[in-house]
């Protein structure tokens, strides 16, 4: 029997804007979340900070992530943070556990508490506060709307989805950044052109093209132990970037196939955004049948009880 | 802008079994998981089990519970599986981390590790090892369909739900017992003769009473710091004996008005079962207007971010 059963929309689109496949309401805004942390990350080369800065694949990897708090991402992020002569109280996004497990057990059992570090933006807040100290901007309040780094980002963003946000519905993330309403059309767009920018001005794509293969060289530190991005791009490498978001959003980058991609699960699941990424990914042919085969229990996960024993599995229905 | 929503179905019965108030399909069959304790209970009581072994109030309100793993639960459920001759070890619902966030970093700071005792179903389990101890069962593989202490529960359930459930939808809990696929309707009218037992036999009557004042009197017991259900009790005392279930159930036994209800998100949303069933509560009365505005935090959470800004909130559409 199906226990439970989720609803989702997505869109694929080329870099022209044409959707060659969807579900559901395309045009409705959705929150992308962190699912456009590959977008925002090009600020970070646009405005030359990452070269001032000497950044490399684990830094910008890291910009572009939902990291799980382990100890090379916390250690990485706060080395960087050094380099820019910031330190953990500049991270204004807030302190949370570890989000893998394992590294959160380790943490407090040897006694630690958790910090900004620790947070799964705190990549992205340090490449926030590279652009301010390489623009000479105010470290503090970077994470306002109105603040001059937002406002570039805010810029990247509207000309990589094609769309004005200026009057776009606008919550705050889980890590104090705004978050913008945009349709999923609009978003799987914006991941097209970061796939493939040829129509874009010469800084873009360079910019995109650094974006992608910093994400293909560094999957851990997108993600991290056991995690969905890890483990797809550790198999498919810059072929297909996928980046998760809060509230059961995921976006894709499917860069041999020049397509974006953007869904949304209805009731905000992160199990079955997941799923229905992996289906798109298959249906789409970005990975193949064998791959498919070597990912099965990432794509179909077992549900597994207390002691350990297979209940019941998660799938997506055919598209 | 709302930023996910959910879907669920709903069913509001009295103890002759006619629906009061429903909506979504209530015919389907739902895994009721953990929202059934308090009916699993009964046997515990109409076997003699409680009586042979001396169980309290706690004891019988932890057999009704999905605990936080909380020192008290966890003390609570030692001590009375060495009144009845049994340890940990007899336990097979398997471990995990206590539920309670605070408990679970208290252990693991403290070098502890997650036992049997600490899964949120221990008190059930103890439940069940109790009845096998007290009828000369063997008490290994009490969790298994074709033990006698199953099928001891089983008949109480099919005799409170009003159904053959012989043939039903059967799955594996989370703590490995079966879990059995009933309409909400039926689930519905179990709960409503847990409320107001009249019609049903002596014994069933007492046993029923007997539930519902220890969930009353041990509101923390029955789920613990924080949690939905604690909270209710708190307010309503047996006026509401709320109860959750994992994937999005919660059952309820409204026994002023002699009401049960029990609902289902469809994609197992626990978050989204807590503010439809604080919505159904108000809706039917079992509270008024005062105690909604003293719970006004519990019946639509605050949604705050890392930093600890309130950037949203969740909440049920008016019945």
């Amino acid at each position: 029997m199906v226990e439970s059963r989720h609803r989702a929309a997505y869109a694929v689109a080329d870099p022209g804007g044409t959707v060659v496949l969807h579900a559901g309401d395309i045009s409705r805004p959705v929150y992308p979340r962190s699912a456009i942390k590959p977008l925002q990350a090009l600020a970070l080369l646009e405005t030359g900070a990452a070269e001032a800065f000497q950044l490399g694949d684990a830094e910008i990897a890291l910009a572009c992530a939902s990291h799980g708090g382990e100890p090379r991402h916390v250690d990485t992020v706060a080395a960087w943070l050094a380099r820019i002569g910031c330190g953990v109280d500049d991270l204004e996004c807030g302190a949370h556990l570890p989000s893998t497990q394992q590294a959160m057990l380790d943490l407090i059992a040897g006694g630690g508490r958790p910090s900004a570090l620790h947070n799964n933006c705190s990549g992205k807040h340090a490449g926030f506060l590279s652009i301010a100290r390489h623009l000479g901007y105010p470290t503090a309040g970077y994470i306002a709307h109105e603040h001059p780094v937002q406002q570039r980002v805010l810029g990247v963003l509207e000309s990589m989805t094609g769309r004005d946000l200026g009057d776009a519905p606008r919550g705050i993330d889980g890590c104090g950044i705004p978050t913008l309403g945009m349709p999923l059309g609009n978003l799987a767009l914006a991941m097209a052109r970061l796939a493939a920018p040829d129509d874009q001005p010469e800084p873009r794509q360079g910019a995109a093209a650094r974006v992608r293969r910093a994400m293909a060289a560094q999957p851990f530190l997108v993600a991290g132990t056991g995690r969905f991005c890890t483990k797809i791009m550790e198999v498919t490498g810059e072929r297909a970037l996928v980046k998760t978001g809060a509230e059961g959003v995921y976006c894709a980058a499917l860069t041999k196939l020049g397509l974006g991609v953007a869904l949304k699960v209805d009731d905000g699941a992160g199990r079955a955004a997941e799923v229905l990424m992996g289906r798109l990914l298959l249906h789409l042919g970005a990975i193949d049948e064998a791959e498919a085969e070597a990912l099965a229990e990432t794509l179909s996960p077992p549900v597994l009880n207390r002691a350990g024993r297979r209940v019941g599995e998660l799938r997506a229905k055919p598209i």
